[in-house]
Formats: structure tokens, C-alpha cells, sequence
């Protein structure tokens, strides 16, 4: 198993309240990255366009990874923080900002391309609508189709992956479930675009995970993993099994099922907590409970799925927490 | 437009505490019919197999039905009120359990034939799950594809419509968000079926029904229209305009837009109310919603939804009602 | 620790949709006694007013279920199943209507004392509204503060518990969260007077359990627990420990801590599931968490609390689960 | 009536993703309040201590706001935007950070005397938790209560109001609810604390904002009103009248019958939109509804709600809408 982290896991996170973070972490993307190879298991950290990667540094940031012995397993255009991108970004209602997001998207994929990094994660998160009587549905959908195609098609090398959520920082999220994704990347139609899927943004959704990952393995279009936990009322972005035991269990049990042999990525918020225990913890839930699926046995889990009893699911979780 | 109404408004609503309902409607099929004609624009009736319609009794409901000058809107197999379905109808492990809910639905189509009605119905309401480790995700939407697809080469006259809903009476119901009901549809490949979309479970399932109808038109695959509202935390099935206005008119925009000329029809759950004014109230939003929309004026909304700005749909909707 | 179960358990359960309930269980009250008999470690029943108790059957119930070596550890008034309580019970708009809910009330905490039960639980459901524009939400207040003390005035020698639940069957239910029943009885002033907390009901109220327990623990106004587990949005009534094992640990942390010495029952709904086995599952999640917690160390959890720190938290849990 | 807003609506509002904000606004104090000038109808401005006013430009904004014809009608301590209330102010667990809460405060409290308003807000947002075994729950209680009472001590000319909401930026906030708040202050126990209630917090917490106005009238605890509006699912601040017409009249209705003679404060978060239309558009929403609810009569109401039936509520609202 390969895991990796956000690289702002590591710097100090802000909410809409407390803009400059709540503190720890470091303040450099060298200082991130050095705490990132404190964090046992990590080898792969996601870089966020123009945050910390740009034409400028890309030689260098290339070897400060390198010579940590990190991967970067993920490139980011950013698609969300600046104002420009406020009214949507490949499916935004102005076409000369579609323009420049499929450019954003495009030149991220040139560096991603450029540092060895297979995938570009693109989060239309700016891209949907707060307000009723407020987006052309229709419009929107076909813009995202056509963005999302001009990003695949500017070259095969580098997938291009979606990463749905149902809301925030829009109230409602044009590619908001893992059906509106699979809907999404067919009709796109290219070999090289995926979904990304965020364990808690699917939980946001009421989706279970599990289920999520067993529909898009059945069409094999489950590219890439960010894990996180929340209360399932929002993207809390918080430290992996902290609330959500047998649902993270039943998720591993099913990437195994479906032969996922891609990356167990992080994309946790640490607001207060220090970064790298909190990568540290996570990763150990992962680890962990990819273990003690193999303890038990994919064929007995099997046979419980198969009988469909809840009694019988709740002896074995019983019998792993409370023995 | 055409209106419609599950006939059970006419009747004594219950829930899982008052299984014998709140009082209040008929207690017979005709006497709900009478109550059904006194409703001012309602023509359609849904009825559901067994409860209101069998083999026996199919000529005779048919005339009760005419001479009443009414017409069978929809038939729902019932699939969902019986202890045989508990674990599943089309999509349950169990493969005679599967083959009966297929032969359900077949004699509810060819009933649906013999009375000249349309469509048939399929809330697939108990193929889900509730607990973790419960279903075999991947197994359930095949079976949910095979049975589908057996029904509607059934016979090509009758349309087979799916109603998706994210939960009750299962925690999750397999097909539960406006993705996942198209998705299905278009693996399901036959052109006799189509999605039934229902205001209250798209909202429950945190999408605008206003973005679920377009997104449906896009793809020529609405077919038919449930109204209700609710809190959006559940499937209430309130009187329709109760609680979201502007929901509900940009609803019905989007309805014109796609030039959707299908039924408009209630499945509300007058618990405490009287069934005849809950249909009566109900078809009076949609009506009066569909004749304020013209009064506004198609453009001048359409230009509103092209702006995007917030504010300006806001000055409409206040101009509606604080005038 | 004494456990004890509502009798509902053993039977068929049913929801809005399956009003026949999904099979299994026993149909007679003594045959859910005996099932009763074979749960480990099940020493109480919940037994409701004139479902399972009347003024004919008193004494002979009594001895069924003392022969049977149970104890009936609650009485339930029922003021919900029955249309006459549609409208609200102790705080109906009706006088009459709340004069019956008083009367029912009083009967059953007659009958209570008659078998050694120190508790009626008063579960007020009805109480509140659907829609807008449909209660006065101070009088709706005052009826259930005057209600609720009749009761209590009635006799002091058996503790009126009042029983809080956000929502359902009313979409809105006047007592509705922690705060609220704290209100309320404060304000009814009467020393048999107390609060029941369901933990499905807290959690569906967005409330964690635990939090709940310690705030009702610091006014001594905790008398009773139910518990079960639901997927945070809806009362699904699931089996103890099926989806929040960390949460439940944390509520009976808690318990210990407050020193509650009362009793700890079941309110789950095993639609699809064998009731001796959701029964045995759940007291052995219960009573297996209690002794985790006694081996982890008050002392121990008491310093992670103290410490605040979620890293820790989490490193115990994983001890715990990953072990 | 008297309304206001918070300053921040005439600036760039951020979220957590884009820090920045999504421009538009003013980026000086005098610039907000010059925009606050050409909102109609506005005359009150809330402010937040060491943002807008501070013990070197104290006079100077006494005086920028007076010679704008602007009142200022709240000063809230800021408890929230620096990393040193991350683990909370009030109820913090460190005594330092508590007496450094109560500081801020008690200083913000002199300012206000200073410049004649009559409240401080103490919104206690990061007073709660976000993982589970994080958070002594009983001494959090006991440290906001001596924490309020130590700032109502401090003068008895200012009044100290608690804004309660349910969760963000904790995942879990102690005062979370109308029934707490009123616990809160009620057990604090001084003149000169009361409540300030913010719809969209009331409706995060599956609260009726009308039902919260009701109970905290007959409380006579009601001190000030925020208005605002969201989906339902979390504070997103918006527009006031953008979802929620119904809920919107009925607390209109409500605060007239408790006879409230408060501010009306718009605390909305124009991410998207021009902050002068969006604040024009709420003040616009909340006076015609003030209007409406005159022309159609407290009797009428009064009436309708005395009878309960939710068909008339419907009716009326039709009357009002679709005339």
C-alpha cells in the first residue's frame, strides 16, 4: 500500500473564521515537506499548482521531493482560491474563464507530466450554484463535459480526475455524488479521466464509501483515494477512524475486492491538532485495518456480506473491538 | 396539464407508530374514487397492484374508474408492503425472491395494458441495505439491471418507470440520487423505461428538483412527476408549496423548459389532514405556480438564470410575494 | 449493570410502508416473555399500557412475567398509536384530549406501582407540529409543563420520565433535545420528575450521546437509558455498536462517570433481524464497552480528556481496534 | 423597525478555501460604512472589537459612524479569528485563555458604553469540541457560566448576549441550541444577559426559527435578532428570503406577537454577490414581511394557527403568492 497527504497537512489550516490558521505546522513548502518524511508509511505528497509548484520552481521542488525520498503522487490546478475562479472554473457561465481554467488544468499536466506524477485532480468545486434561479443546469453540465474532454485530450500521459462533493464552497456542487461522476466521465469519454474518490465527501453525500467504491469498480473507474472522516453532516476533513470504524473496515475490505492498487492519500484539515500526528494516526487506521481485513479473512467477510445478517457483522466487529 | 393523485390520499394515512392511520378518508377503493372526484382538476389516479387492482376485479375498477371520469394515471407493483420483499424485490439475494418481484411487475404491466394506462411504477424501495457488511453492492446493481431489463422486454407498450430515493424503508436504497437512477437506466438499454422523479426524494437526497428535472431533460429520460415537499431532512410527503416556494417554481420552470408534458401528480401523506383539501391545496400550487411562471414570463427568467446574480432573483421573488 | 429491553423487540416490527411488520418474532406477549428469557443477561421489560398490560390482565401479567424471573423495569403510557392522540396528547390543543392523556397517564403509573415499577416513560411524539402556521408554540409549552406535572402530582411514588426526540412521528416534536427536556422539567418542578435519554434520538438531534449524558448528569436529572444507533439523520433504531463504536464507548465513559446506576435498555426496531440475536448483540456491545472502559481505566480516559488532544484519542481507539 | 447589519457585509467575504475572499466590497472601515449608507432603510451597524474599533480610534469611529447617520448597534468581542481561542475562549480549558476571553469582553463592553450600544454578542464558537473523548463536557459548562456571569459583573449598563449555534467552526459547540442558551442564562442569573438569536443557526439545528422566538419571548429572553437564510444543512448565510418564505413570515409573525422592538441585523455573507443588493434585498424581504403580515392581520393568523389545519395555512400562503 502506497500512502500519501495533502501537502497543507502539514502547514497551518484556516477556516472561514480564522483566515491565518489555527497554527503549528511549518510555514515554508520545504519545511512541509520535511515534516512529511517525519510521518511513517507517507511516500507520496499532493502539490497544489502555483502554491507550490510553478514554471519557476519546478526543477528544484522536483529534487526537494526527490532527495526526501517523497513521490509526488498527485498535482492540483487550483481551480477554488482565487476570486477569479468564484463563478466557476471549467464550467463556469463566462467562457473566456473556461478558457483559463482548461489552460490552468493543461499546463498542471504539462508539470505533472514533468515530476513523474500520473494524475491532475480536478475539483470543480466553484462550479455549481448557491442560490435557486441561479445556473443554467443544462449549460453547466455541457460545459463541464467539454472542459474536462479539452483537459484529457491535451495529452493521454496524465490522467485527469474528478473529484466529486455535493456542496461547499457552493451550496450545491454541479458534480455532487459518485453517480453525477460516473454519468460525467462516460459521457467525456476518454481513457485517460477517473474519479477521485474522498471518503468523506461521499459520507457528506449519505453515501456509504464501501458501496461507492464497489459501483466505480465495477465500471473501473476508481483512479485515486483521499481519506478523511466526519460527522456526515459536513466535510470535517478529520483524522481517519475517528468516528467511522466498521464504515473505513468495509471501504478497505472493498478496494481490496475490487484489486485497488492505487494510492491511500490524506486529505485531512488537522485545524488543531499537530500535522504530523494527526498523518501519523491516520495512516495507522489504514494501515491497520487493510491488516486486520487480512486477519480475518476476505472470504469470511465475504460469507457475512453473502448472508446479509446484521447480527452476524456485529459478532465479528464484537469480536475485534470488545475482545 | 394533467393532474394525478396516489389514491391513498383518500384514505387514512398511517406510520410506523399509528398503523391504523390518523382517521380521516374512505376505507373503500370507491369510496376513495368518490372522494378523488371531488377535487377540483384531478384526472389521474395511481393505484397500486393487489391493494386496489387484481385479476378479479380489474374489469370492474376499470369502469368504476371511467364512469367517474377518471383515468388510471399509473400502476405501482407492489413491491414493498409484504414481508416477502424485506430483504429485496428485483435486486434480493434471494434469485426466487428476484424472479417474483420480476412476475410482480410483469402482471402489474400487463393490468396496466388492459386498462390503458402508461407506465407502471418501480420504487425498488427495499433493494438496498441498512447495516454495513449487508449487501453485495456490486451483485445488487446487477440484479437490479437484470430485472429491470426482464420487465420491460416484458412487453414494449408499457413503460417501466424507476423512483429513486436515498432511504426509507431501507437505511440506503440502491438507487437513491438522480445519478444513480440514470445510470441505471442507460445500462438497463431499453426504450420503454424511464425515471419517475419525485420532488421529496430528490430533496431529501440534498438535490434541487429543479437540477434533477434538467439534468433528466438533457437526456430525454423524464418521464414522469411526483409532488410533495418536506423538510429536506426526510421523506415527509407534505402538501406541496408547504415549506419551499421558490423550489417549487423554479420546478416548474424547468419543467416548460424541457417541455415536459406529463402528469403532475401528488403522492402526499395527509396524515392529520383532510385528504381531498391536502389534493385539493397541492394542485392549486402546481396549477397556480405553472400560470404565475407564464405570467413572468419564460425570457425573463431565463435571463435571470444567464446573469446568475442572487439579488435579482431575490427582487422576482419578493416582487411575487410582498407585492 | 441491569438490562433490560422494550418487548416490541420479540415481536414483528412494521414501518410506514410494511404495516404487517417483516416477519419474525413472537405474536403473543407471552411469547415474547419467553423469547425474553433467552437473551443473556436480559433482566427487564418495557411493557406499554394497554398493549401489553390492562386492568384485566395486571395481575396475571405480573406473575408472567415474575415467573419468568424478569421485572418489568418501565411502563410506557401509550399516547401515540391511537388517532385520538394525533393532534398531540399532554400538550394537544384539545382540553379534553389532554385530560385523557393525564387520565392515561395516571392509569399507568397506577398500574406501575401495582407492579413494582418505579418509571412511566412519557414519550410526548404527538406533541408538537408538522407545519408552519400550525401550533402555538407557547401554549403548546404551558399545556405540557401543566400536563406533566398532573401526572407527577398523581402519585409521588413513581417517576414521570420525559422522553425527548427531535422528530417522528410529528416532523417537528416539541421537547426535541437535551435542553429542552432540561427546561421543561426544571420549570414542572416536581421531584418524580426526570429525564429518558435515547441515544438514537440525541444523535438524530445532532447531539453526541455522551455530551448529552454529562450535562443531565450535573443536574442530577438522569433517570433512565435507552439506546440503540442510527446513521445520524433518522431514529432508524439499529442494533447498539452497528455504525458509532467510538460514540458509544464515549456515552458509557460517561455513565461511569456521573455514576449512573440505572438501567440500560433497548429501544431498537430488528426489522429484518432475528429479535433474540439484535437483543444478545446489543447487550453484549453494551456490557462488552462498559469492561473495555473498566480495562482502558477511568483514570487513564480521564487524562486523554483532559489533555484534549485528538491524536490521543485516536491512538487509544486504534489500540483498542487494531490491536 | 430598526434594522443593521454586520460591517463585514460591505467587504469581501472568504471561506476557508479562498482566504481571500471573492472580491467586490470595500477594504477600508470608512469604505464599508460608506456602502452601509446607501443600503435603505439600514441605520444600524454591528462591529467587531480590535477589527473596527479599538482604544486608539475609538472617538474617530464614534464619530465616522454618527456623522453617517449610522447607529452602532452591536459590538462583538472578537473570540474567534486568532489562533489563541482555537481550543476555545470562555470555556476554554486553559484558565488563562478563559480570563483572557473575559478581558477581551469586558474591554469590548467599555466600548461599547463608550459609544452608546446597548449589547455585546458573544458568539462562543470555538467553545465546544470536534472529536469524540475530547472535551470535559460538565466543567465546559461551568466555565462559560462563570465565564458570562465574570463579564455581566463587570457593568450592568451593557447587556451581555449569547448567540448560540450548533456546530462550525467546532464540529460540536456547547451552546448549540435554544434550549442550552436558555439553560446557559438562566443558570448565569444576572439582568443583563440575554439572547441573541440567529435564524440560520436555529435552522442548522433543526430548529423552527419561529418556534425559538416563542419559547425565548415567553422566557421574555429574547434581546436581539440575526436574519439570515440557508438550505438547512449548515450556516451558509445567506440572502434572507432566498429559500424559506413561509419560515421567513411566520417568525415575522411570532416576533410581533412576543412584542420584540429589537434590532432587525442582517447577518448574511455575500460571498458572490454586491453586498450593498444583497443587504438592500434583506431589509426589503424583512420589511415586506413585517408589511404583509399587517395587511393580512395578527387575528387572521392568530386564528389559523388556534384551528391547526395545514391546509389553511396553505391557502393563505397561495392567497399571498400565486394571487
Amino acid at each position: 500500500m502506497k500512502f500519501g497527504a495533502c501537502l497543507p497537512t502539514f502547514a497551518s489550516c484556516a477556516d472561514r473564521y480564522c483566515l491565518s490558521g489555527y497554527g503549528g505546522g511549518a510555514s515554508t513548502v520545504e519545511g512541509m515537506l520535511d515534516l512529511a518524511t517525519t510521518v511513517p508509511d507517507l511516500s507520496g505528497i499532493e502539490l497544489v499548482g502555483n502554491w507550490h509548484i510553478n514554471d519557476e520552481n519546478i526543477e528544484r521542488m522536483k529534487q526537494e521531493v526527490a532527495r526526501r525520498k517523497l513521490t509526488i503522487c498527485m498535482l492540483t490546478p487550483d481551480l477554488w482560491t482565487q476570486a477569479k475562479w468564484g463563478k466557476g472554473s471549467l464550467a463556469a457561465a463566462d467562457a473566456a474563464t473556461r478558457r483559463a481554467a482548461v489552460a490552468e488544468t493543461t499546463k498542471v499536466m504539462d508539470w505533472a507530466a514533468a515530476v513523474g506524477c500520473a494524475f491532475v485532480d480536478v475539483w470543480p468545486g466553484q462550479d455549481g450554484y448557491d442560490y435557486l434561479f441561479q445556473a443554467d443546469y443544462q449549460k453547466q453540465w455541457e460545459w463541464m463535459v467539454a472542459g474536462v474532454r479539452a483537459c484529457a485530450d491535451h495529452r493521454p500521459d496524465v490522467q485527469v480526475l474528478i473529484e466529486y462533493k455535493p456542496k461547499e464552497p457552493r451550496t450545491h456542487i454541479g458534480i455532487g455524488t459518485v453517480g453525477k461522476a460516473l454519468l460525467l466521465i462516460e459521457e467525456v469519454n476518454r481513457p485517460n479521466v477517473g474519479v477521485l474518490l474522498d471518503t468523506g465527501h461521499a459520507a457528506e453525500a449519505y453515501e456509504n464509501p464501501a458501496e461507492s467504491v464497489a459501483l466505480l469498480g465495477r465500471r473501473r473507474q476508481l483512479a485515486y483515494m483521499h481519506f478523511n472522516d466526519n460527522w456526515h453532516a459536513w466535510d470535517d476533513d478529520m483524522l481517519v477512524g475517528s468516528i467511522h470504524i466498521p464504515e473505513l473496515l468495509e471501504t478497505i475490505y472493498w478496494l481490496k475486492r475490487i484489486g485497488y492498487n492505487g494510492w491511500y492519500t490524506l486529505d485531512i484539515f488537522p485545524y488543531r491538532e499537530d500535522g504530523v500526528k494527526a498523518a501519523s494516526e491516520s495512516i495507522a487506521w489504514i494501515k491497520g485495518a487493510a491488516e486486520l481485513i487480512d486477519r480475518i479473512g476476505m472470504d469470511r467477510i465475504g460469507g457475512i456480506i453473502e448472508r446479509g445478517d446484521a447480527t452476524e457483522a456485529s459478532a465479528l466487529m464484537r469480536e475485534i473491538v470488545l475482545k
